[in-house]
């Protein structure tokens, strides 16, 4: 069994579920931090900052340091200063993607945007879809932090960030490029922030279709494990299997 | 050349251009008037009632009771009718659709619905989307008032309802019914209303993929006037072509 020197791994349905924990995710934690194994989780979560999110961890009594965060609000920023950058840019969505940006030195615009970014935003509203709409018909590129098309929640499955993306896409006909997991871009952004080389690195996660297809678009090796979204009966119909398949992670410690 | 004994017409791009009157369009209106040939207008704007298109059409002088407009809200409601009359709906949209189901004498709820209608709504929110997909995830049959991308303004094409549609098709996974133009629903209903075989009745229109693709649907007669959506260029490039064309309705009324 092959042992790797770095780990990338998902948070909600692997880490935890909405705010229960999964005790066995903060022993395999555990394991790779005694072990001095590199590890960064990877997250499609937007609304966030990377601190609010290792406050999070720690407060589930698992070790992680702020650095150890990245969320496609930082694989974004990343995105656009390598495309554009002093770009001018319209943003809908919340404090994580607005934060990120901002600290990238961005300016924020409503008007005359270089490029629009479309978030998961709760206090979405018809005017800032209708500027969003403007500015891309204006020539803005169009640029979307994750296609998740639904959030689970206490409430049940509301809508995620693909599908808020998807008004814009509709009206003015034009696709944009997405950054988060399943696509290459936040990946390729994680394992450089992570500094080992792909083929000694894992990914892990819950969800076949966002963390297994990214690893796989990636060229990694695969880790997944049945805490959350994707059953094993669901699994089973897939074509391209993840490399290893756990039902806890507990059962991943001995092999770090 | 054939004398129609009724005519279905188009509002936006045909009689009007937003808050500007196309003079031409209101002759063609009144000769249909002095010539007692019954007309019906019809429209895929959800947001207004019957009453309030009716009083903006005899604002431009253009002869019109209000039973002589046709909304798609009224069609939505007809076919809801049709299909559950007891049926409680939860809706996403304006004064228009709400005051045609409330007419129609259903019960507007928030949960528990069985049927989720979604029209134009520029007080969208992300807590009306999210009672909009936990309805349809828990089994309410999905309507949309029309699929239109966009809505002509004096700022540019905003979102219309078709792109506001689509956060709940995408979330869901759940295709909705269209109502309005080109669909045939509102056509048969509007046929219905006026009251004239469709052989003897003429859809008359501006734009080619709603007003002559819903009067073809209905194997109706068409007639595209070229004071909106649809110029000649494009209209070229398409294979099945209106039965008539015009610059302005004003050439028209010598055939009525």
């Amino acid at each position: 069994m092959k042992k790797y020197q770095g780990y990338l791994i998902d948070l909600d349905g692997t880490m935890y579920r909405g705010k229960e924990k999964i005790e066995e995710a903060s022993h395999f934690v555990k394991a790779l931090y005694d072990k001095k194994i590199p590890y960064l989780f990877v997250t499609n979560n937007s609304s966030r900052t990377p601190q609010q999110v290792a406050q999070k961890l720690r407060d589930f009594g698992i070790p992680t340091l702020d650095e150890q965060v990245f969320t496609t609000s930082n694989a974004t920023a990343n995105y656009i200063y390598d495309y554009k950058p002093e770009a001018k840019i319209y943003v809908i969505g919340e404090e994580g993607i607005r934060t990120a940006l901002l600290e990238k030195g961005f300016e924020l615009v409503e008007e005359g945007a270089d490029v629009v970014v479309s978030g998961i935003d709760r206090s979405i509203s018809y005017e800032k879809l209708a500027l969003g709409a403007i500015n891309i018909r204006n020539g803005a590129r169009f640029i979307s932090t994750n296609g998740d098309i639904a959030i689970p929640t206490e409430r049940g499955l509301l809508p995620g960030n693909g599908s808020l993306t998807s008004v814009l896409t509709v009206s003015t006909e034009t696709q944009p490029t997405f950054i988060g997991k399943p696509e290459k871009v936040i990946m390729e952004q994680a394992l450089k922030v992570l500094g080992v080389p792909r083929e000694e690195t894992l990914m892990v996660g819950d969800n076949y279709h966002t963390d297994i297809k990214a690893g796989m678009n990636a060229g990694m090796d695969t880790l997944l494990v049945h805490t959350g979204v994707t059953t094993k009966a669901h699994l089973e119909t897939y074509e391209e299997q993840p490399t290893y398949t756990v039902d806890s992670l507990e059962e991943w410690i001995e092999k770090i």
